[in-house]
């Protein structure tokens, strides 16, 4: 599973990449859909990924306010700041995947470990979906999605 | 990874119901990025993950044409067609991940067993975040993408 992780960090920095030939209003327009700007998907994407895998470790920890967040840079850097973290989780305490259920802090229900990585991973992939057809609404080329060629395996 | 699949296949299934109250011309229609129309991104769905899947069984088998499937109820069958089959095989052949790469017969290149799969659990979902912003530009609902809730574990 953390193959699909490696694929979901390497296609996000590609659009952290795209991302650097977009002006701030660019960013920051409202679109139809998903999260309805490009700046706060990518936030969304972020926050989301790194609240569950908190979830799954038990750990309570204070989400970040978009409004702290509104640069493509002070996103990325809190896409990598968390990167670090959770490169480090899953390299020392893979697998979680016990039989254990996780207890989010910020709704109700109990969730299987496995679940809530599986949850987070295709999270990111619908998200990033969304982004390519906005991408091409600005007539620019989109990231390419394509998991074949990335030499994850 | 199977449940992944099962997440991909329950999904596509709301898909083919919301798209039941579109008429055929609102499902046929261009539209911007992707695949550029909404049955055509189903078929092509359903196309691609049929066809990798022979791959990684080294059977070779014949392209649908789109344009022998321009209805809802078309595509739908041939997906609902191919489900039985990859059903079978899953619960079958499972596991496949040996280390023998696959060759498909429509392009170059060498797989991993793993990593096609990946690729194709990975493109529905890709397309799917695609068909959820032209939902909503028709100012339509779409249909939840969460993975959580859907009783798959």
């Amino acid at each position: 599973m953390l193959t699909l992780f490696r694929y979901n960090w390497q296609v996000r920095d590609e659009w952290f990449e795209w991302c650097s030939q977009l002006s701030i209003e660019e960013l920051n327009a409202e679109r139809t859909g998903g999260i309805r700007s490009i700046l706060r998907t990518l936030f969304h994407i972020v926050d989301v990924e790194y609240s569950w895998i908190c979830a799954v470790q038990g750990k309570q920890v204070k989400d970040p306010l978009f409004s702290d967040y509104q640069t493509l840079q002070k996103t990325k850097a809190l896409s990598d700041e968390y990167r670090d973290e959770l490169e480090k989780f899953f390299q020392e305490e893979w697998p979680v995947l016990d039989n254990k259920k996780v207890t989010p802090w910020w709704m109700e229900g109990e969730f299987y470990k496995e679940e809530v990585l599986h949850h987070v991973l295709v999270h990111e992939i619908h998200h990033i979906g969304q982004l390519s057809v906005w991408a091409r609404e600005l007539n620019l080329e989109p990231v390419s999605a394509n998991l074949l060629g990335r030499e994850l395996y």
